[in-house]
Order: structure tokens, then sequence, then C-alpha cells
């Protein structure tokens, strides 16, 4: 006879006043996501928004499992891929969700990753001005990061993410056997953001990454661990800084050049990915907080084979095809939404677990960087 | 010799916390709008947002006033008319706000009545999550109502402002010597929201109304009266309850059966604006809270007597052109957004300025009321 351990499933809450939330963290929360649901909305309709790849996989137990608990609820099923966060998309599912009825206290449903996440957060947002909203993000990227924090967002043909509202969820339920079913390379991408959360400023986790990364990819007790790690890691920082005036900028660690990257490849997937914009990206911050004398040259090369391990790409010859030159990169970097009067914001490193927000830095310095890079 | 008047201006301060802001309310505010910025905001871009009627008549006195001041400044000129506040609209001025690299400091300026502000306002809202927002309303009912409080929206194909923000602005410059260009109808149905102040909760400002309203077409000391009252009124109401959970609803007075109306003319503003349908709608909700026996009939007497004297249409037969009938009226209130789980939110009244929300009203009471008057 097997005794029974105690439920692996973690809770991560995240205070945020009236608008606080629980982020729940275990295998099995898609067949419960109704119960969950109910015991804390009010409204028994919804709207669920996921897309072409998670829908065939999951849509059929979540929709089964809200109507048990008398959740009325439609679907939508969106095209896979970033160019689904788009403008025309936002419009097509707030037209769906309006058409739903769904009022104030019934919720949108995201059922995918950070892009159906986004999206759907975004019309949650602005459907009557605000409706409830609940995450259920299906890959390890949205499970760490984007269904945490109220960020939500579209791309336009000026940028990632240019587009968008702070909304918080509701309610995210991060279902970890639900990954069993990503594809490697979209696991791995999320892996980057998990490093991410050691990168900033929790060199101990890090550590605990270049030990236990095979264990989070296999799964269980050591993958829940590093998702609920990293989820009170991305609440913390939220908590203190909701709407990104200070300290939440340093999640951006590895984004201003990896959304760069993601713009010189046309958001083009086959190429890259978000994750890996951002493995790439982290490294180039760091070989760049080097190149300033901030931090020392080993601390780039250890995250640099930390992510080459896990099978990361971690440099700009890494990602198939041309690219453009330094000052088409500089030109995005100038775009994205780190620049305060012209002026670069760059989140750079003292080594380790030592990020800090750098709002003075001299375009000149960061184009003969990325010069020098692209020349390698 | 004349010895000048102390200066006829007005303020009203917005107390919001972090998002607190001043209304300014007088003659040739236009001119020292650059002033007025500079003196507040940090950025020193921005993008103008106005329509085809007030860009020939103030656009190029705006711009100049930036530009000494050292502001620089972009201009899109849309179309006139409700039909502008759309989706696709929108899409066009976050591009056009996006192209002029407008930062997070930088304004996004509306120029024009309650549609231009409605719109920028939503598009200043979403830019980069949120940029700076200037309101420089042109109609009297834009400097009543729409500039204040940060209600900013489009509609949708599925009923009227079913899609928007809480965006709060960063100054409003009412000058009312702008209003003298307005067309009289125009100004009737922003006066419709002046006398709502009244009804909704001041009954002396009403009398006051009863005799001054034709010096307040005439413009002069008591148009700022009127609108300074106005705006303190909204002001005290959307400090109360910023996100309109529970008072912020009053408001909305006269605007259940207003939008309807406007729903079932389909927006048309040759047959109704937004001001008259409040006008027949404040009419009717008096009118159906005496039925409810809630208040006297004198009262929608009164208020019919008044709002007819200044020109404004009161009963559903003043709009020329077919309407449809009740059963669709009373679907179109169905989906406007004042319902929760199904019943019915009305205000109504127990006499003039004593209105309240009602949360239980029985669709069936609505239904042949509104088959009674549409009878007649
Ligand atoms: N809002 C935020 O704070 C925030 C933070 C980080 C990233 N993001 C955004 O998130 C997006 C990237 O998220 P993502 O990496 O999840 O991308 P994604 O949503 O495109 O998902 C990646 C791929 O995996 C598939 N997939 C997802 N779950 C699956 C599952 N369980 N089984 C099989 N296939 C599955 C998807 O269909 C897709 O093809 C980017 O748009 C990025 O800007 C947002
Ligand atoms: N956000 C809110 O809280 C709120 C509140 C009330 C109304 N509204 C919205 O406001 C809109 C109605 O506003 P509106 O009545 O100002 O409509 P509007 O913006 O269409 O302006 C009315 C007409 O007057 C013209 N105009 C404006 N100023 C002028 C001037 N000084 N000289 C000459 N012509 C001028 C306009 O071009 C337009 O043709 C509706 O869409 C309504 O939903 C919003
Ligand atoms: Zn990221
Ligand atoms: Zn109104």
């Amino acid at each position: 006879m097997t005794v029974q351990s105690r439920s692996p499933e973690r809770l991560v809450h995240v205070p945020l006043g009236d608008r606080a939330y629980d982020i729940l963290i275990g295998p099995g929360l898609l067949a419960r996501a109704g119960g969950e649901i109910t015991s804390r909305l009010k409204g028994r309709k919804a709207a669920i928004i996921t897309d072409e790849h998670v829908a065939p996989l999951y849509l059929e137990a979540l929709m089964d499992g809200l109507q048990t608990d008398g959740i009325e609820a439609v679907s939508l099923t969106l095209p896979a891929g970033e160019k689904t966060k788009s403008f025309d998309h936002l419009a097509t599912v707030c037209d769906m969700v309006l058409a739903a009825r769904i009022e104030r206290n019934d919720a949108v449903i995201a059922l995918g990753g950070g892009v159906i996440g986004d999206l759907a957060g975004f019309a949650a947002g602005i459907v009557r001005r605000g409706v409830r909203f609940v995450q259920i993000p299906t890959s390890l990227l949205s499970q760490v990061d984007s269904s945490v924090g109220g960020k939500t967002g579209v791309n336009s043909r000026h940028g990632k993410n240019l587009l968008g509202v702070f909304h918080q969820p509701d309610l995210v339920l991060a279902d970890t056997s639900i990954l069993d079913t990503l594809s490697p390379r979209e696991f791995r991408a999320g892996y980057a953001e998990v490093a991410k959360y050691g990168l900033i400023d929790n060199p101990a986790f890090f550590e605990w990454l270049e030990k236990n990364w095979q264990k989070v990819f296999e799964g269980g007790p050591e993958r829940i661990e590093a998702i609920a790690v990293s989820c009170q890691s991305k609440a913390d920082v939220v908590v203190e800084d909701e709407r990104e005036m200070g300290r939440r900028a340093l999640l951006n660690l590895g984004h201003t050049f990896g959304h760069a990257l993601e713009a010189a490849t046309q958001y083009d997937s086959k190429r890259l990915v978000h994750g890996e914009g951002v493995a790439i990206g982290m490294v180039l911050a760091h070989e760049f907080s080097a190149r300033l004398n901030l931090a020392s040259p080993d601390d780039a090369k250890r995250v640099e084979e930390h992510l080459k391990a896990v099978g990361l790409p971690t440099k700009m010859s890494d990602i198939p095809g041309e690219l453009p030159g330094a000052d088409v990169l500089l030109d995005a970097i100038m775009q994205d939404k780190k620049v305060k009067g012209g002026k670069l914001t760059f989140i750079l490193t003292r080594g380790i677990g030592q990020s800090f927000v750098a709002d003075d830095v001299p375009s000149s310095e960061v184009l003969s960087f990325l010069k020098e890079k692209l020349a390698k």
C-alpha cells in the first residue's frame, strides 16, 4: 500500500489590493478549472480564446469541466504564432466576446501560450472597459512570465507590444502537466525566462538551475518548483511596481536586444521565437555589461554556457538566415518602449543575479558593440 | 477709464491621487495651451487628433501656440461624426501616434468634441500602455461631460462605447469662446448634459438654469458658471467612484433610453445626436419613474418644459423618420453595459435632483412603458 504524498500543488498569491489574485501551479488543474473559477468569480459565462495547436489537445476538456460547474462557455480558435498578436485579431476577439454577451463579472479565458494570453487579456481589458480574465497558460513561457502581472498587448508595424493595457487576471491556472505536449524548442524558449529570474536577482536560483535543469525539463517536482519560484519572483516585482515605472523594468533583462532581434526577423517563429531572442539578449546584456567594465566577462561566459547546455541559441549567428546591420538593430531598439526622452534605457548587470536599470546608455556604445558582435 | 475685472477663468481640480488633474475653464485658453502643457508635462512632443469641422477653425492656432512653447506637434484630421468612433479609426490613430514616436511622457491632444475625445483618449490609453493625454474639448457636451472623468471608447456593431479603457487626462482646457462656432443644434445637445447635473442631485442648479439658460447660450459669465458647475459635479462623482462601480452610474441618467435611441437611429446624426438622445431619455426616465409611482408626473412635465424651451427634442416622436418597435429598443437596452447578470439597471428618480440607481427593474415594465410611449 502506498501512502499518497501531500499534493504537489503550489499557490502564489499576488497581493494587489482589489486586484489581488491567485496563481495555482500543479498537475491536473485544467480539469478543475470550473470549480476554481466559480469559487472566485460571480459570472457564469465565459469566452475561451485559444489557438489551433492547443485547441485539439485541451479545449474539449476545459469546456467539459466548465460545463460541469455550470459555466456557459463559447470558444474561438485562432491561428498559432506571434502574428496573431495583431490589432486585426484583437478586433475579432472583442467582437466574439461581445457577441457572447460577456458582462463585467463574466470571464474571458485565455487557453494558450503568451500570444493568446496577451491578446485575450487585451480584449478582456477593453471590452466594456474591463471584464474578468482567467489565464490558463499552456506554454512554459506563459506559465512563468506572461500570464502573471497584467501586461497585455499586441504588436504594431512600429514594434512589439506597442499597443496594450494593464489588466490583471483574476486567476491563473498553471497546469504543469499540460507542458508535456509542448515542443522541446518551445520548452527551451520558456526556460530562458526561468533562467532570467536567477540572473536578475537570485544567484542561488541560477545555481540551482545549473544543477537541476534536466529534471525541470523532465517534469516532476523540480518543474513545479522552478515554475513556482519564477511566478513568485515575477509577482514580487509586479507588486512593487505594477505599472512599470521603475523596478519592473528589470524583467526586461535581455529583452531590449531580444525584441530588436525579433523585429529584425519579422517575428518569423521559424527563425526565432521570443524566448530564444531573450536567451541571446541575456548573453548580449552580460557581454555588453562586461564591455562597459561593469561585470566580469566570466559571468557572461557562465550564462552562455548554461543556456547553450539546455539547447538555446546564445549568439546572433545562431539565428538562421541573414540579419540586418547594426544600425537597423539600433533603430529597432530606439523604437522599443524603454526609451525615455531619446536616451537609451537598458538592463545591465554587475554579475549573475545583480542586474540593474541604467537609463543613460549612449546609443553610440550600443552601436559599436552590435557592430563588433555582428562581425564575428 | 474702465477697471479690468478679475479674470473670469475658473479652475476645477480633480483630486485622483497620482492621476489628479486640472480643468481650466474660460475664454482664450487655446492660445495659451502650450504654456499650460509645458508647466505640467515633461514631454515636448504631441500628436493632435481633431476632426474636419474643428481643424479649419482652430488647428493652426493650437499648432502655433504649441510651437511657441517648444512643443513639436503633428496632427491628424478625421471625418466628423459619431461613425468616427470606430475600431478602424482607433487603429489609424494609434498608428499615427506611434509613427510620431510619442513616448510615455509625451501627449496625445484631443481637439474636438466628445467623438474625438473618446477616440483619442482610447488611443492615448493603449499606445505603450498609456501616454499622457490632454483634452481640449470644443463642444459644450465635451466641455461639461466627456472630457472629464477618463472614460474613453469606441462603438461596436453590438452597441455604443462597448470598447474602451479608463484613462484620465492630465489636463483639460475648456476654452469657452470656442463654443461660439458650435452650431445651435450641437450647443443645445450639450446643454442637455448641463441640465442633467441639476436633475441628478442639484435642484438649485436646475432652477438656476430654468432662469438663466438664455444667458448660458449667449455666452459670458453665465456660460462659464454653468460649465464650471457641471465640471465640478462630474469631478465629484468621478472622484467618489472612478471606475463606475456604484455612484458614477448616476451620470447615466437619461442615457439608457438615449443610447437605445441612438442605436435605433444607427447613430445617424442627421436624425439624432447624443445630447438629443439624452434629452429624450431624461424625460423618459422621469416619466418612467412617475409610472412606477416613484416621482410625481409634475416633475416629468417640468423637465420636459425646460428642455423644450431651449429647443431640445423631448419625445421619441420628435425624432425624424421611423423608429423600430419597443422590443427592438428593449433589446438595445439589454445589450447596453448597465446590465448586471441579466437584470436591468436604470437610473430612476424621486423628483428633480433626486435620482438614484435601481438595479432590479423588470424588463417587462420597460417594455410596456416603451410600447405605450411609442403608440402616442
Ligand atoms: N504579457 C507579458 O508580460 C509577457 C511576458 C513575456 C512574454 N510575453 C509574450 O508572450 C509571447 C510568447 O509566448 P509563448 O512563447 O507562449 O508563445 P505562443 O503563445 O506562440 O506559444 C508557443 C507555441 O506553442 C504552442 N503551444 C502552447 N502551449 C502548448 C501545449 N501545451 N502543447 C502544445 N503546443 C503548445 C502554441 O500554439 C505556439 O505554437 C510573445 O508574444 C511575448 O511578447 C508577454
Ligand atoms: N467619455 C465620456 O464620459 C462621455 C460622456 C458623454 C458623451 N460622450 C460621447 O461624446 C460624443 C458626443 O460628443 P459631441 O456632442 O461633442 O460630438 P462630436 O464630437 O461629434 O461634436 C459634435 C459636432 O460639432 C462639431 N464641433 C465640435 N466643436 C465645434 C466647434 N467649436 N465649432 C464648430 N463645430 C464644432 C463636430 O465637428 C461635430 O460635427 C458621443 O460619442 C458620446 O458617446 C462621452
Ligand atoms: Zn519575455
Ligand atoms: Zn452623455
